[in-house]
């Protein structure tokens, strides 16, 4: 009877152990989240692209205004390149809000940025974006950056 | 000792059923957003505002190029209501792809979508976009938009 008691008590632990759900903080994976997009942001300022490109995903998609989608990371590459080059060429963004799936998965954020690059006499001009990002976090915890799509707005309202 | 097996076997079974995570079929509940965004672009033909509006989630935010967030179903309806009364609008949309987090409580898609609208002198001019939405799903099982933003992209290339 003992024995079979702690057998029987055995496999409860097991069974409970075996199907408990991953609990995500999500608070806190979306404050971890909001603080890497920050440190992405400093990071453009260093204009390390080999660095910035880390934060995408293989597959990520990046939807800039005027241009057809561009999809991975070779594609993303050569457009990040090309602004890095652009004479006068600024950016940097941060996180408005942000929501993380109950599976710590996915989540998105609403960001905002500000860009600047010189136009044809050399004179500096800046556009106001609103930006949505969408992240995913793969099995080695790691969340990277799926979809990165802006769009212009008013220099105060976004 | 048969009454305690039955006990045992009955808090086994109530502790399995109670933690077992709920299963989210990610590829169908995929394939039902595409879908319900398919369903709503079809809504967009007939200009019935009160209907459309059933596919925001309260909190929803759209993303209007050259404007600031709208933030909540007033300002969107606002929106909504001023494009539906723009001389020659219309407008269509499908989604290209959808990926659904874990727990089936957030989605995003990616689509394309197509514009006209009247210029001053009464010519149709068609513009065509990109499109990243972002769903939830509440607790009564129902998939609402919260976040939509586009920006223009080239008429073959969105």
């Amino acid at each position: 009877m003992r024995r079979i008691d702690a057998v029987v008590l055995f496999s409860v632990l097991a069974l409970v152990a075996g199907c408990a759900q991953p609990s995500v903080d999500v608070h806190a994976e979306g404050e971890a989240l909001m603080e890497l997009s920050r440190a992405w942001s400093e990071l453009a300022r260093t204009g390390d692209v080999d660095t910035l490109m880390a934060y995408w995903a293989e597959d990520a998609v990046m939807m800039p205004p005027g241009m057809p989608p561009l999809e991975g990371k070779a594609a993303i590459r050569e457009f990040v390149e090309g602004g890095m080059q652009a004479p006068g060429f600024e950016i940097r963004w941060e996180p408005r809000s942000v929501h993380v799936a109950r599976s710590g998965d996915l989540a998105y954020m609403l960001e905002r940025n500000v860009m600047t690059v010189n136009d044809s006499l050399g004179s500096p001009v800046t556009t106001h974006g609103k930006v949505v990002t969408v992240w995913r976090r793969g099995p080695d915890g790691t969340w990277r950056n799926v979809v990165d799509m802006w769009n212009e707005a008013p220099p105060s309202g976004n």
